[in-house]
């Protein structure tokens, strides 16, 4: 039997966070139902911010609750702050996805305050989260810019492990290591993939890239070597972050798919499904970039799938 | 200081087996100047095939001609066959890249014949190089469809090391070991990788990736890992095989620059002055599918190269 790797797809949250089109509430449960039966088993299915800042997620509570309502997959739900994250407990999600900048600047840019304050949200968050929904619901800590920052440059990787470990002191359940404006490079990720699965101590590490410099495959491969077997990916690379300049697009989720398995690891995943449903989203999201290439180029005939 | 690795361009050749548009000498020869000028030392600048099957190398020996007139670089040609290998010694190339495919059925498909009488051809050119020009010209032994084949399908690792150690003992002073149809996987690349260095006996040991299935750069860092040093890649992912349905574009030689920096080796080139001259080129050929990030995202403004 082969290990099993995982991916999380992140495309109704990450993937529509840019697009031009507000897709319906119907459309985003059924791109949900249809990734669920493809075989993957987290979804990260939307945003619990202010509809105010991002029109696309003014129906989190309605995706939310659908998803959860369909069963057979973790529903997860990134959250800026307390509030959201109140929201996506009364919604019922399993899995709240916390996120704070490494980078003092993209934090301040992204979610308007500092480090601090988004740490002492996280703990309030947990709080709340052990008095309504005890041992119920996954938190995780998403530490993002880790690999670089669009605002501030370099980001020191002393910065993301202090985060990484203010996460799991405060009681995350586990970490999301993200490039958000996709600058990660193989040899950093091996480096600082390595360290992040350290400290969080036997908890789940999910590395998201993006793949805005043509990296974001090799640096799965140099995540997986050091021992990270969780990946945000989004349908067709759809993606990006409005605060992070040029980091358009997740890694390719059909892609991200054939590539773990072609390592060795059991996905679970029909990359054929992803691929139908690819071409059903293309017709939903008209003038927007499909990226990925086995969509394109298909799965070699001969190919063999990690024994699952 | 850094270690080296190398990129060798083939953009002039893979590049534009497969373009509508016939580039004039000119326009070639100015390509390979700065491609030179951008600090790549290594060109493969075209094929000595008959121009009835390729007409874009119809100017064979005239760019072959020019570009070692040029000086500064080392002038590859690709070659099917003795008549080639005649010709493009007389052109007085540095290094002839004979191909022979593991792949029995490719070998028939792109040089209509057997890997025997292939093998029998590469005997008689070394022969021809020690009689015309001893220890002036490399002669280079490509194993073509090492990875996979899309006309037999999977190939015998074992196909493959029996024609690179056939290779090595009728005199080749370098192995090229090709992804020709763009199906490689990082860690059959770590694998078949490692066992072509240790068959090369110390002599260089060239990977040619497409980048068919999003793997290309993956696929580079895997042989890196296993010890390979020079990589064939095409200004802004241009390429093809003729007989290789889906084998679109070779790896990007901006992005593996930018790629081979990251991962701390030195490569001597000016990745800015690469994308000014594929800004250049795109005009030369248009309608032509132009891939790569890094021309699109830009190197991060905070990147540290490799000291060189």
């Amino acid at each position: 039997m082969a290990e099993r790797a995982e991916i999380r797809e992140v495309g109704p949250r990450d993937g529509l966070q840019l697009v031009s089109t507000i897709l319906s509430t119907e459309r985003k449960l059924e791109w949900c139902a249809r990734t669920a039966a493809a075989g993957v088993r987290r979804i990260e299915v939307t945003s619990f911010v202010p509809p105010s800042v991002v029109p696309q997620f003014a129906d989190a509570a309605e995706v939310a609750r659908g998803a959860v309502a369909m069963g057979g997959f973790d529903v997860a739900a990134l959250v800026p702050n307390l509030r959201g994250a109140e929201n996506a407990l009364a919604a019922g999600v399993h899995t709240v996805n916390f996120v704070t900048s490494a980078s003092e600047a993209h934090n301040l840019a992204n979610v308007r305050r500092t480090r601090e304050q988004s740490l002492a949200d996280f703990a309030r968050i947990v709080a709340h989260r052990d008095a309504v929904a005890p041992g119920r619901v996954r938190i995780g800590g998403c530490v993002a810019t880790t690999f670089g920052c669009s605002i501030a440059g370099a980001v020191p990787e002393g910065d993301a492990y202090a985060l990484a470990e203010a996460y799991i002191a405060a009681g995350a359940d586990e970490l999301v290591v993200a490039d958000t404006v996709g600058v990660a490079t193989p040899a950093q990720v091996r480096r600082i993939a390595r360290r992040m699965v350290a400290i969080a101590g036997g908890r789940p590490v999910i590395c998201h890239f993006h793949d805005t410099r043509g990296l974001g495959l090799a640096n799965v491969v140099a995540a997986l070597d050091a021992g990270v077997r969780i990946f945000d990916a989004a349908l067709a690379g759809l993606g990006g972050c409005p605060f992070a300049p040029g980091a358009s697009g997740n890694i390719d989720t059909e892609d991200t798919a054939f590539l773990l398995e072609a390592e060795g690891f059991a996905t679970g995943i029909d990359i054929e499904a992803l691929i139908a449903l690819r071409r059903e989203v293309e017709g939903w999201l008209p003038g927007e970039r499909f990226a990925g290439a086995i969509a394109r180029a298909g799965v070699p005939s001969w190919f063999q799938r990690a024994a699952g």
